[in-house]
């Protein structure tokens, strides 16, 4: 790794890194390890930018340890494969997503619920087994052992394909988990950002009747005619939201602000599930009779193990499901950033990083 | 009905109503329609005091009219049957619990849900469907719609069965519908109380491992000697609430004051659920992160239908499984309401109605 950093590994990398909580990113030279019998290594094609990115760069969280190079959206190509590594070859297309590590012997890694597993290792920001920090996908290439590797369909493009690799399995895996999935069923996406433009295409190729639930008004005609909603319920206007209520059987929250539940409790039928994948920094308020008046289930999830990434993946590909993206340079990632801040994308960041990272 | 009521109804009937938000219980003279085709008239033996009834009579729901009689915990038998009811017979023994109409012919109750039913009509304090308000069990007798009488089970008291009709059906509704009756798996009940109680006999009849999770510490050998649970954590401990972290794999959370989520949540395991049937009047604090960490889910659930409530009764005979009561006379009842707010009853007061109602 860099001077930064304790460990210097054998195999030089490059990246761009945030040093200290301004988020600002620059270019930041470091080191990875070297391909392991179990690795494959990839060159970085692009990257996508979640908001992940922008809480870990400002330590939103807490426990950023800088550098640190952002990204867990990774799609790029196999430039080197390990000699246990038997389902990637050498030219393959192949995605990294949000873990790049886990114990595989716990209960959790065994029911490939690897995103569960107490002992693992996020893409970036994270301590590695061998005692370096994991660096992601704002970099020209990582190394990663193969279980944490997926194929990468050969219908999609790469780069409107990378955010699936986090926006994608994270509305996925509850929507399926908490059988979301019934062909005909009605079901709200509340907020309309990275996730939730892709909670809608889910929806859909699910079959489902889809309402985004929206404070901006001007969304609408764009959440209808471009992302293919059913329809459109402005949450600030209490005549829509009335004349919504009772109508959706699920309901994928995506709202990373502090928010009220009722008003979305309020629009699920009798059963009605309310799934949130946004991540409050503080606690929302659960009113309970709403909840014990309709037998309404509120439930939250993670992203997602790796079959069921791959599962997914496969699933986009044969539905021909992608991001809608604005594709970037890595030099304009800090007023990316500051855009993301503030929600002004749409829908998904991408970062041509093959094409725009000079060593 | 009575003087203080507007309509006067063919049939006298007698029992103890609330006048106004004192709660104070007096003797009361009212009355009640004559008994219709699709009609069971029961004379009642048997009636539980629930914290309904307490919550009603001093109206802090907000939507109490008075005079009010209480009471829809209620075992009686049957002293009229209508020309249609073809399941009963006189002297049966039978019960009613917390509705006594519905539409009949909403998806809910096409569904046997009555109780999710918009036009549901509770036992007490709830408009009729024929302009006159009901008063519940803490009377003399009592003339339902056949569909929402019970049938008793031969082998169960009739005086420690009555909590079923209410406390037994509110918890065994949402273990069937949120899937919470595998056996070994580990069941927490918060709470020890009137439901929590009944919640612990299922658990262990269901074949689950239970734990009571309660803040009185003295509670601990009666939970475990006496209702048969399998152990027991004191939530005020730290150290207990730590060791038992990531153990359970449900819990019912019967405690109708307001309490913290976070405690009870961090008791689950990966998947738990928290199902909450007490009905605390302010929202509770819903931290999101540990919902989304754990794959865990937070659900609500009224009563239950009355095809439910049946299977309960049932399942209940089967497995010797009743309250734990204390009986009281009908002039205890005042004391036995302040004993019961301060939480000093084990576990549940059942009114002597046929032997202590005076007319």
């Amino acid at each position: 790794m860099a001077k930064d950093s304790q460990i210097e590994l054998p195999v030089k990398a490059f990246g761009w890194a945030a040093r200290d909580t301004s988020g600002t990113l620059s270019p930041f030279h470091f080191s990875r390890r070297d391909n392991g019998d179990d690795d494959v290594t990839l060159r970085i094609l692009f990257c996508g930018v979640c908001h992940s990115d922008l809480h870990t760069i400002k330590n939103d969280w807490g426990f950023t340890t800088y550098p640190v190079v952002p990204g867990h959206e990774i799609v790029g190509i196999a430039t080197k494969i390990g000699k246990n590594v038997k389902k990637f070859k050498v030219g393959d297309k192949v995605g990294v997503g949000v873990i790049v590590e886990s114990c595989k012997e716990c209960e959790y890694c065994k029911q490939d619920l690897e995103s569960y597993c107490p002992r693992l290792v996020y893409t970036y920001n994270s301590p590695y087994y061998d005692g370096t920090r994991t660096q992601g996908g704002y970099s020209n290439m990582v190394v990663v052992n193969q279980r944490y590797v997926l194929r990468f369909p050969e219908n999609l493009p790469l780069d409107a394909g990378a955010p699936l690799l986090c926006a994608g399995i994270t509305v996925y895996s509850p929507m399926k988990y908490y059988g979301m999935t019934e062909p005909g069923k009605c079901l709200g996406v509340a907020g309309l950002g990275g996730l939730g433009h892709v909670a809608v295409k889910f929806g859909k190729a699910f079959g489902l009747k889809v309402t985004v639930i929206s404070t901006s008004a001007k969304k609408q005609s764009e959440a209808i005619e471009r992302l293919g909603a059913d329809s459109f319920v402005v949450s600030s206007d209490p005549a829509q939201m009335k004349a919504a209520m009772g109508t959706m059987d699920y309901i994928i929250d995506t709202i990373s602000a502090v928010h009220s539940l009722v008003p979305l409790l309020g629009l699920l039928k009798l059963n009605g599930k309310l799934v949130t994948v946004g991540l409050p920094n503080k606690p929302l308020e659960l009113p309970i009779f709403p909840l014990v008046a309709g037998r309404k289930l509120i439930g939250g999830s993670n992203f997602g193990g790796l079959e069921e990434t791959q599962e997914m993946l496969d699933f986009c590909g044969k539905h021909n499901i992608a991001a809608d993206i604005e594709l970037i340079k890595m030099d304009q990632i800090n007023t990316a950033i500051e855009r993301l801040s503030k929600a002004d994308v749409k829908y998904r960041f991408v970062i041509d990083v093959a094409n725009s990272l000079a060593s």
